[in-house]
C-alpha cells in the first residue's frame, strides 16, 4: 500500500513553528463545518475554516436538501399535521436500523423545534405546503414530504407525521441551503482557506489536539489551534481501501459526494485512538421513481418482492443492496432488481417525474415477461397472482403496503431493470452506473457535544467531529434529511463546545 | 460509559519498574497463542504465554476442531481426492466473501500441505476416511468432511475438493487439537501464566510496542517484552458495547467463546492507531440439522426458499441472519425461519444425528402446515410445488441444490421450528436460545507476518496479532475451520517475526 498521506498524528515538539493560528480549527466546508463555524464564531471564538476543495459547499451543496425536522414545526403546523418530539424519536430509532445512538436520537429530537427555527434565522426558507407522494425529491418547491413515516411499520411503531423539511427551491436544494449557512459562519467571523488539505493532526504531549498540518500548493502549513480541532471531512465513498475494509457491498456504485469524501479525517482520528461506529452502513440511493415503484411491485431476481413499494426509498435501496444481492457482493445469486408495472401507473406519473425511465421490456403476460427478462419461469406469474389477490381485498398481507397504493396490475405489463439506472432532470448524458447510488454512515464515535471518544469511552482532549465524519444518529439504518439534519445539529453543538475548550 | 480498564497505552517512561521480563509476550492462550509460542520459543526467543483463563484453551478447546486445509493433502489423497492450492484458494476467495484477504488467502493455501505436515509433527491426528453428508460436526471419527466445496455457487467457480480436516475424535475435536498444541508450546519453552488479564499496551518514545499491563488478582503486573507483544485474545462476541458499535445484528444470540472474547486486544491495539477489517461480520451457527435441510427445504417468514439446502450451513444461518432477519435487526418483517421436511426425509437423518430436534408441527398439506406455523396462506404451498417442480425434473433452477438431494417432498409434512434451537449431544439440558450461535470475524489488520498494521498500512513496530483478534482470511463470509486455520497459520508466522525482531 502507498502511503501518500500520512495520519500518523505528529507531536507538538516536533512542529518547529506553526505557520496560522487559530482558537478553532474547522476541516471541510459543508454543512456541518459551515454551521460549527457559526457557532464557534458566534460565542467569541476565532475560528479558521479549511477545505481542500477551491470554495465551500461539498456533498451538502449537491445534495437535495432536506433536513428532517420534527416534533411540531410550524411547516408541520401549517400543513395540518401534530408531531411530538417523542412521536419523531420513536420513528427515528426504528427506521435508523440496530444500532442507532438512542441518546443522540432524543436529543436531536427534542430539539428540532429550535433547530428548525435556527435555520430560518439564518435565511434558510421552507414552504408552508405538503408534497403528499413517494418520491426522491419533489419536482416543486414544496417544503415537506413524507420520507416513509406512513409506510410500514414505522406506521405501527410511532404516530406518523411528515418530517422531510426543504429549503424553497425547484429540484435540489443544497445549494441554497449551502449559501445561508456560509454566509452565516462568514458574517459571524469564520475566516475560511481554501485548497488545502489538512493530512495530520497535532497533537500536545498529553495527547490533547492542538492543531493540525495541512498540504497547500505542494507545500507544508502548519496550523495551531488553540481550543480545539473540528473534523466535518465528511464519510468515505471515495476511498476503496476503506470501502473494501469496512463496507465492500458499497464498492463500484456511483459516489454521492463531491468526490472528496476519502475519510481523511476518520483515518486521523482513528490514527489518534479514536472509535467508530458503523462503518459496514450505507444509504442506498436505488435507480427507481418512488412514484412508479409505489403503483406497482418491486422484485428481486427469483422474481419475489422483497418490502413495500410504498416505504422510504433509501430502505427499499437498503434491502436490494444488502439484502437481495443487488450488488453481487453474495457469491452466486443473481443481482437484478426490477420494477413492474402496468400502464395505468405509469401514466400516473407524470412524464417528467420519471426521470427519464421507460420501461426495459412490455408484455401482455407476466409468463412472456419472464422470458424477455430472464426471471425464473414461473416466478412473476406466481408473485403476481398473490399481489392482484391483495390488492382486490386491500390489504398486502405479505408486506404492508398501503391500501392507498394498492391497485390490481392489469395487462399489459412493463418491467423497468433498475439497474439500468436513471437520469435525473439535472443531470445530462445518458443512463449510466449500477443502479445504485450510495455513501457511507459509519464514522466517528461522538458524544451529545461532538466530542470524539476514544476505546475507554472518553473524549480525546481537543477533537470534534460533525457530519458523516462521525457516525452521529445512525444505526445502519438511514432517511433522507439526517446526514444534512445531524450535521447541522451536532455541527452547532462542536462549534460552541470547541468555543468553550479551555 | 464507566472505564474499567483502560486501554489507552501507557508510555513506557511511566513504568518504573517491569516485574517480569521476556523476549515475545502472547496474549491469549488458544490455539492461535500456542501456535505463536512454540514458533518463537522454537527459534530462540523467550516466550510468556499470558491467559487471563486458569488455563489453556479459550475457544479453541470448545470448537469442533475443524482445520482448513487443502492444497493436495495426505489426507485428502487417501480418500481419493485431487486438490491444487489454486482451487483451494479460488473457493476461500469466494466463499470468505467480498473483501476477504485474497494475499493471505493465496499464501495460506500456498502453504496449506505443510501446514498440515506441521500439525501432524505437533501430533494432532487426523484419520484417512471421508464423511459424506451435509452436517455441523459428524458422528464418527472420520477425517475429512465437505465444507460447501460441492455446493452451488462454489462448484462452479472452483474445482470441488473437501478441505475439512478434523483431528481424530468423536465429535467435537477442539479439546484434543489444543492438547497437542499446549504440548508443543510448552515443550519447546514456552513458560506461562494464568488468572493475568492484560489491559494496557505500553509504548516506546517512538510508539513501539515494548510491554504490556495486566492485572492480577487485583494488583497490577508489568510485563516487559523485547522483541514484542503478539495479541491472540479472541474476537469480541462477549462484548455488548463492541456489537452494538459494530455488530448489532450478531446482538442477542448465543455466543461461541469461552466467555472471554471481549476485543479487548482488539481494543488496546486501536487505541494504539490499529486498523481492523470487517467488524460488522459474524459467523452464524443456525440451529438447524443439516441432513435434514438437505433432504427438505429452507424456508424465511414469506413462505421462501432462499438458499440451497446442501450448503455449507454457517451459510445458510449468516443468509437467515444478515439478509432474511432471523435476529430481527431489520424492523418489522417476521423473523421465523422454518425447515420443512417429510417423513422420508426425516427418517433418513439417524436419530442420534438429530441432536433432538422434532418437528414443531406436522400435517397432511402445505396449507395446514401455514396454518400452523403462521407461514402467509398460500406462501408455503406455492413454495413446495415449485420445489417439486424442480426435484421431478432434477433441476433446482432458483437455488440450484444439487440433484442428489432434490426429491419431491410427499405428505405428510413437517415444519421445524430454527429458532427454537437444537441441543448438540454434548449439551445436557433444554433447548434454547435464539437459533443462531455466533462470533465475530473482523479484527485487527494484519500483514502476512502478522505486522498489526495502522492507518497508513504500515507495521506498528513490535506489535503482532492473530486468530480472531485479526480479521485474518476473512471477508463476510465464513467457512469451518478457516478461524483454527487462519490462527494456527498465521499464529505461526507472527511468532517467528517476533522472535526474529529486533
Amino acid at each position: 500500500m502507498t502511503v501518500r498521506n500520512s495520519v500518523t498524528p505528529r507531536a507538538a515538539g516536533e512542529v518547529s513553528h506553526f505557520d496560522i493560528e487559530t482558537d478553532v480549527l474547522i476541516v471541510g466546508y459543508g454543512a456541518a463545518g459551515a454551521s460549527a463555524a457559526y457557532e464557534a464564531a458566534h460565542a467569541g471564538a476565532r475560528v479558521l475554516i479549511v477545505d481542500r476543495s477551491g470554495g465551500p459547499g461539498g456533498a451538502s451543496a449537491m445534495s437535495g436538501g432536506e433536513i428532517y425536522l420534527g416534533g411540531g414545526t410550524p411547516i408541520q403546523q401549517a400543513c395540518g399535521y401534530d408531531d411530538t418530539p417523542e412521536a419523531m424519536a420513536a420513528f427515528l430509532s426504528a427506521a435508523l436500523g440496530s444500532g442507532a445512538d438512542v441518546a443522540k436520537i432524543e436529543e436531536y429530537s427534542a430539539g428540532s423545534v429550535d433547530h428548525f427555527h435556527w435555520l430560518v434565522d439564518r435565511g434558510v426558507p421552507f414552504k408552508p405546503s405538503m408534497w403528499d407522494a413517494p418520491t426522491w425529491v419533489p419536482p416543486t418547491d414544496d417544503g415537506l414530504m413524507w420520507l416513509g413515516e406512513n409506510s410500514w411499520p414505522f406506521v405501527e411503531l410511532a404516530k406518523p407525521a411528515p418530517r422531510g423539511h426543504r429549503p424553497t427551491a425547484n429540484d435540489f436544494g443544497g445549494k441554497l441551503l449551502m449559501e445561508c449557512l456560509t454566509e452565516a459562519a462568514e458574517s459571524a467571523g469564520a475566516e475560511t482557506l481554501f485548497d488545502t488539505y489538512v493530512t495530520t493532526l497535532v497533537v500536545g504531549d498529553d495527547n490533547t489536539v492542538v492543531g493540525a498540518v495541512a498540504r497547500q500548493y505542494g507545500r507544508e502549513l502548519t496550523i495551531r489551534a488553540r481550543r480545539g480541532v473540528i473534523l466535518t471531512t465528511g464519510g468515505f465513498v471515495d476511498n476503496d481501501a476503506m470501502l473494501e475494509a469496512y463496507a465492500p457491498e458499497l464498492l463500484g456504485h456511483t459516489k454521492v459526494s463531491a468526490g472528496t469524501d476519502d475519510g481523511s479525517g476518520i483515518r486521523m482520528a482513528q490514527a489518534l485512538g479514536a472509535a467508530v461506529r458503523h462503518m459496514s452502513a450505507g444509504q442506498v440511493g436505488i435507480s427507481l421513481i418512488p412514484g412508479l415503484a409505489a403503483r406497482g411491485m418491486v422484485v428481486n431476481a427469483l422474481g419475489h418482492r422483497f418490502i413495500n413499494e410504498d416505504t422510504y426509498p433509501g430502505r427499499i435501496g437498503q434491502s436490494a443492496l444488502y439484502r437481495n444481492n443487488m450488488g453481487g457482493s453474495w457469491a452466486g445469486d443473481d443481482t437484478a432488481v426490477w420494477v413492474i408495472v402496468d400502464e395505468e401507473g405509469f401514466e400516473e406519473v407524470p412524464e417528467p417525474q420519471r426521470w427519464g425511465v421507460r420501461p426495459t421490456h412490455v408484455a401482455e403476460t407476466a409468463a412472456e415477461l419472464e422470458e424477455l427478462t430472464g426471471l425464473p419461469a414461473g416466478s412473476l406469474t406466481a408473485t403476481l397472482t398473490r399481489y392482484n389477490e391483495f390488492a382486490t381485498a386491500g390489504a398486502d398481507l405479505d408486506h404492508h403496503k398501503a391500501p392507498r397504493w394498492l391497485r390490481p396490475l392489469t395487462a399489459p405489463f412493463a418491467a423497468i431493470d433498475v439497474k439500468a439506472g436513471v437520469r435525473p432532470p439535472s443531470e445530462a448524458g445518458d443512463r449510466r452506473g449500477t443502479g445504485a447510488s450510495v455513501f457511507t454512515l459509519g464514522g466517528l464515535h461522538t458524544d451529545l457535544d461532538g466530542h470524539v471518544l476514544d476505546h475507554d469511552g472518553g473524549p480525546i482532549p481537543g477533537l470534534f467531529a460533525a457530519g458523516r465524519a462521525a457516525n452521529g444518529l445512525h444505526g445502519f439504518g438511514y432517511i433522507s434529511g439526517t446526514s444534512l439534519g445531524d450535521g447541522t445539529f451536532f455541527g452547532r453543538r462542536a462549534g460552541t463546545a470547541a468555543a468553550r475548550n479551555a
